[in-house]
């Protein structure tokens, strides 16, 4: 029998699947709209044009560009926190290879915060320990990637940029302009995007007074999922599922027939298309050319022109270009969220800090479909 | 300048602080109103007095009480996946005292995750990973208390129910009778309470189809906060601060005068009282003559009284009598919080396979109340 037992009339009214549509509160740090994506004020497009990700992440985290100074002082901050404690390498060791890369961030990041994660909880010190989990992340991901290769971690090296950092950690060697440029531009794209659901669950463990290692590690879990951080990963899955365009364009004219969802497609905010998915796309058809997979490209563009060609069509969100270009980059799949982490970070402790200054927490209500009250039977008669 | 740069209408209202009020989806585990708190139809009251915790989380993770068969093969389930993995142990060994517990849990079940969690996605397996996920929540929770009063670890036992099992993991000796029973009511009270802030956090996480273990790592870093689960301790705290009855109620009419929020007492949802403080609050003030404390009691009281008797009444929540029954009981406060995770767990994984057998991501709007649209300067002109 289902039955709705609950008295209060407002209760029972159903609610939106997913909070679709419903405001779950008010921000200052990023604006997304049909029209703009704006990181504090400044349009993403202007963004990723004139700025590193080191400028953008202390844009998200200060509330402010920063000028020369600014910029150098946040350098030597991050130069500060990198380095793993032998405890958490200790403890990526012991992970076996086949775990999830975002598994074991999840595990290193809380691990490391055990020890030397910044203390307090004044706005300055809520700023220093979001710049500390972009240090922390970037060296357990690189860290994680050479145990798995059986290479040993490398001292992170002082004085490079969060983009070059991550190779450099992952590689070992200094790395090429072209990868460091384009690194960095998809670490600005991904930094921030409003209420989306790993931003949503950090804000939701902040609302408790929890602190930000614990609203971080949530995020993370959540930005695990392949309906939202892992879509990068499937979306380059399926381009490398065909092996030309011809091949692509026949599944694609199934799958829309089938009204099957696409990977890497759509938007529950964007009707008429992702900003940042316009910008890398472009960067990633140069790359292409330069490393010459046209054949990539032609695939990619046989799943996409039928999709957003159609009566009403689905636009690709930033995940679809991603993951080619990270493939055309030579950066292995495993690696795809992780980054996308690496970046999201800086949004995650803005919005921490925004949370944690005005607080209330988060406790909605749920309908209730279930059993109408009955009584426990004994044991013996169930 | 802060102006509201949204061009959709629907955007720009304002949202509900916290999502007060709010229907974030649909359940039919819990029904929480003002008049009843039932688990899928049973109310409270009854499956405090007729039920040990077993066959609470049976009922919340397979819908329906266990017969005396199934009890038997949730034990002998649970007692299987007992005992920890030396690389989780290793991994506590090397975590500082003086790391809060819920922070432990954390990485703890993170950790122990990469090893034996039951793998696969049917209903049966996630279910079994709940079950996974109490065994081992309960042997970290002791392991930890253990390690941290420089004592080893001990085995767990077969053939115990959760609480005694936690008991003998953190004393390694039999543990008594009422303490197992005073425990063993505490975990049925705290096993679920619809969509709580840890609760709606691991929704959330699940709802990305992220995996289980994401999805109660999150719920931990959440229901650490002193505004949810920490509040017990915090409640104990309180009462605590004060040399008898006397000096607490001096303390109690500042309090109000200030309008200060006193811990233990209000809830979201419940506005005439919760059903599960005044079960526990009985057992409390029993378990309080036993000992000879009604010196503690009479402090509670003095704190309660004006607070309940006011012109409009708040009414203490569960945490209000669970941290002085806990304190009662001997156990230590760094433990009372992860206790209730330890039988939360059960409540959380019922919630991760409802929300995954009828899933939409959690992605609510914001409001933007930002910069209004800006060009990025220079950096020489910052």
């Amino acid at each position: 029998m289902m039955t709705t037992v609950l008295e209060n009339k407002t209760m029972v009214e159903a609610g939106s699947p997913g909070l679709a549509g419903i405001i779950a509160g008010d921000t200052s740090i990023c604006c997304v709209d049909q029209g703009k994506l704006l990181y504090r004020g400044y349009p993403i497009e202007e963004l990723s044009e004139k700025c590193v990700f080191g400028e953008v992440a202390y844009l998200l985290l200060w509330g402010a560009l920063p000028n020369k100074t600014q910029l150098e002082e946040f350098r030597t901050m991050i130069d500060g926190f990198h380095g793993l404690r032998p405890e958490v390498i200790d403890t990526l060791r012991k992970i076996p290879n086949d775990v999830p890369m975002m598994s074991v961030l999840r595990t290193g990041i809380s691990m490391a915060s055990h020890f030397d994660a910044v203390g307090g909880q004044s706005v300055e010190d809520l700023r220093k320990r979001g710049v500390w989990l972009l240090a922390v992340a970037a060296d357990i991901v690189a860290a994680r990637y050479r145990l798995m290769n059986g290479k040993e971690p490398v001292e992170p090296k002082r004085g490079l940029s969060h983009a070059a950092q991550i190779l450099y950690g992952c590689h070992g060697v200094d790395p090429d302009e072209t990868a460091v440029r384009i690194l960095d531009l998809t670490l600005t794209l991904y930094a921030e995007h409003d209420f989306n659901a790993s931003t949503f669950t950090n804000r939701v463990i902040c609302s408790t007074l929890s602190d930000m290692t614990s609203s971080v590690v949530g995020a993370i879990g959540s930005l695990k999922g392949p309906l939202h951080g892992g879509a990068n990963e499937e979306a380059l899955a399926l381009i490398m599922r065909f092996k030309d365009a011809s091949e692509a364009a026949t599944w694609v004219q199934g799958a829309l027939a089938r009204k099957e969802k696409v990977m890497g497609f759509g938007h529950r905010v964007y009707k008429n298309g992702d900003h940042r998915a316009r910008i890398l796309e472009k960067e990633m058809r140069d790359l292409a050319a330069k490393k010459g997979r046209e054949d990539l490209v032609a695939i990619y563009d046989a799943i996409k022109d039928p999709i957003v060609n159609k009566e009403k069509p689905i636009y690709p969100n930033v995940d679809y270009p991603c993951g080619l270009t990270y493939y055309l980059m030579d950066l292995p799949p495993d690696l795809y969220t992780p980054l996308f982490a690496c970046s999201r970070i800086s949004g995650w402790a803005a919005h921490y800090i925004e949370q944690n200054q005005d607080n209330r927490i988060y406790r909605p209500l749920s309908r209730y479909v279930g059993e109408g009250l009955r009584s426990v039977p004994g044991i013996s008669d169930r």
